[in-house]
């Protein structure tokens, strides 16, 4: 008898963004005279920049001709794709070699596949909230979880602490979903206490287009030590609108040794064993992208969302509702009026605005009694709901909120 | 300390191909003066279909505009590709349910993904010589392999026998590298071995495309009782030309159930935890690739790759070497002359003829002695080497052939 993964029973039935949706569509069902605004899932929805829909179309035109034809791709990216990416990090200050840079289809992606260069052994520390796949991946290959609480007294920036014993930690900044954002001294000492822990960080970059204050680094690699400790994930999703369309990278520095194994040639070894390169069609996509052209053409989108967040703050703010985020972050993350719990307020709010947020909870328990709304949704649709915010939330001040 | 995956020491040091592609590259450095023509890695290089090029060109478009555009796609895959690859399956008379079927990026792809769903005491019974990656991804995840050899006596193509102890089973048919391609009769007897023992088989059908004979199965759910134990893999990357555009999709049915845990629930749960869809313009090439139209226009690159394994196994018969396969598949596999080893011939084949292919030894232990040509190049180069493999192969036979 084949034995079954035995750890997918720790896993709970259902992801968070899959349950918001189902009672969204069962509300819809059940009122189709209701509009309902969503502002649950970070999804873009602005169109590709047009250097990038120019690049697609060149690269299809190179597919049909027998002297462009582009057949398997190099497991580990393209040389073009890898020096737009490391160009980007140059931007920065960054100096990474192509060798450290390895091409895929998004952040998503390489969560899921990234555990497979650790034993099972590991303890994982998560500061949470979190996306819930940095959680679910590692339950599913067995390893114990360390929360590490995210709270209104930390800010949502947690630090390392005395005492604290994990080999892996997950961190994201700008954060998903409370849109806080690490300085560089803070993150700092997340990178001096994985040195001298020779713990390894996953750090999820996603958020790095939405950055405007100077103080926020943009890559891990900015700060001293970092490559001799971190692994960055990085996605065009939402800095360029990428989320249907699909490309980012992840970088494992050289320098990054544990167990005298450098996890970068382990990482060759696990993608050119495991996939079979990127689309070459996607990665010149990304390489548009990542040109001085395609981050300006994206720069108007980002905009776009950034007065979405501004919207949506003016809303919260004549409300009196706690906040986090909407700076450096496309995530405004709020404290559940009338002391009301996560999913509460989420069926409250569907029911009585027609308002899909995220569920804190669904982030971790520190979540509880927060909620997410994202700032991807088109202008009218953030207006019209900052709008039935401001109608709706005075009803629950002041009732018990905490 | 972090403590990194102990198994990767179990793997050698480095993949088939790249060291192939190191050694002729080495070779071409060295005599410039020399036309190395290659035979080795399994790639096309006719370019994509009209209805694909025009289904790509549609759906960049549709990503330029607010009003058409694609954000995250289900983690599963679009309902239209699901359709269509249902709808494939019709016409081989198999039904699927689109829950069964889920869309991803080729097959290299999800067979690093998929040993996900299963605990690390299995043992892996891998039908060999075989795509090395089936014995890597499992050796990666800390499994015992159990060999089963293809020979020359049950004419690559093994059958399951009394003894065998095995929780999983990897097979491909029409066969990499050996060209050999099960029967329906022969493939039900792993069918039935696999009910018998609750095993799951893994089943690598990206050479479907090239069936001509009718008492070959195209798909392993054309036989009864493979629902229950069967997990199949498939690409559009050597039938539609996809190795650098990437589409594919693997088949996870509900009947599939093991201690009591249905898979394809299981593999929901890891598509919707570790990975974030596939491409929207990539789903609508492969939507396009598997239509009617789609389909008929593939065929005619089909016709010239087979073209090129006539032009090579023509020459070996004159040669007087053994071989199998060129028929149902785009490979041949042929007894190396001489008595030679596989790298010894491989480096003789490129010294002194400059025709790179691949060394069967690479695709297991039982392939020594045995070596691949690919019939994708295009005419022009296949039809030289066939030139050069006449020219020059009757200077070893004889020699020390057993």
């Amino acid at each position: 008898m084949t034995h079954v993964n035995p750890y997918y029973v720790n896993l709970k039935d259902s992801f968070l963004f899959y349950e918001t949706k189902a009672r969204a569509e069962a509300f819809e069902a059940a009122h189709p005279e209701r509009r309902v605004l969503r502002l649950g899932i970070g999804d873009v929805t602005l169109p590709l920049a047009p250097v990038v829909i120019e690049a697609l179309h060149k690269a299809v035109e190179e597919q049909a001709r027998k002297e462009t034809f582009q057949g398997y791709m190099p497991e580990l990216g393209k040389d073009f794709m890898k020096r737009a990416a490391a160009a980007n990090y140059a931007r920065r200050g960054v100096q990474l070699e192509p060798e450290e840079i390895f091409v895929c289809y998004g952040i998503g992606d390489d969560l899921g596949a990234i555990g497979g260069l650790f034993a099972r052994e590991n303890r994982v520390a998560v500061v949470e909230p979190a996306y819930p796949a940095y959680v679910d991946t590692n339950l599913m290959a067995g390893r114990e979880i360390i929360p590490i609480p995210g709270t209104e007294e930390n800010g949502f920036l947690p630090l390392p602490f005395p005492g604290l014993e994990a080999e892996l930690v997950y961190l994201c900044s700008p954060n998903n979903p409370t849109g806080a954002a690490y300085s560089k001294a803070q993150l700092q000492q997340w990178v001096d206490w994985a040195n001298a822990h020779e713990a390894v960080l996953i750090f999820d970059a996603a958020y790095e287009g939405f950055i405007t204050d100077p103080e926020v680094p943009h890559s891990i690699y900015e700060l001293p030590g970092a490559k001799e400790c971190a692994i960055e994930l990085f996605s065009l999703s939402k800095s360029a609108g990428f989320t249907g369309t699909r490309l980012g990278y992840t970088v494992v520095p050289k320098a990054l040794i544990r167990e005298g194994k450098s996890l970068q040639a382990m990482w060759v070894r696990n993608r050119s064993t495991c996939t079979n390169g990127v689309s070459y069609i996607l990665q010149r996509a990304g390489e548009a992208a990542l040109t001085d052209e395609g981050l300006r053409q994206s720069r108007a989108s980002l905009g776009v969302y950034r007065k979405n967040a501004d919207l949506l703050t003016a809303a919260l703010e004549r409300c009196g509702i706690r906040y986090f985020g909407g700076q450096n972050a496309p995530y405004i993350w709020l404290r559940c009026p009338g002391g009301m719990d996560s999913w509460s307020f989420f069926d409250w709010l569907m029911e009585q605005a027609g308002v899909v947020g995220s569920p804190g909870v669904g982030f971790g328990a520190c979540g509880e009694g927060w909620f997410r709304f994202s700032c991807f949704s088109t202008p009218e649709v953030t207006a019209e709901a900052a709008a039935r915010l401001e109608a709706i939330l005075p009803r629950l001040q002041g009732q018990t909120d905490p």
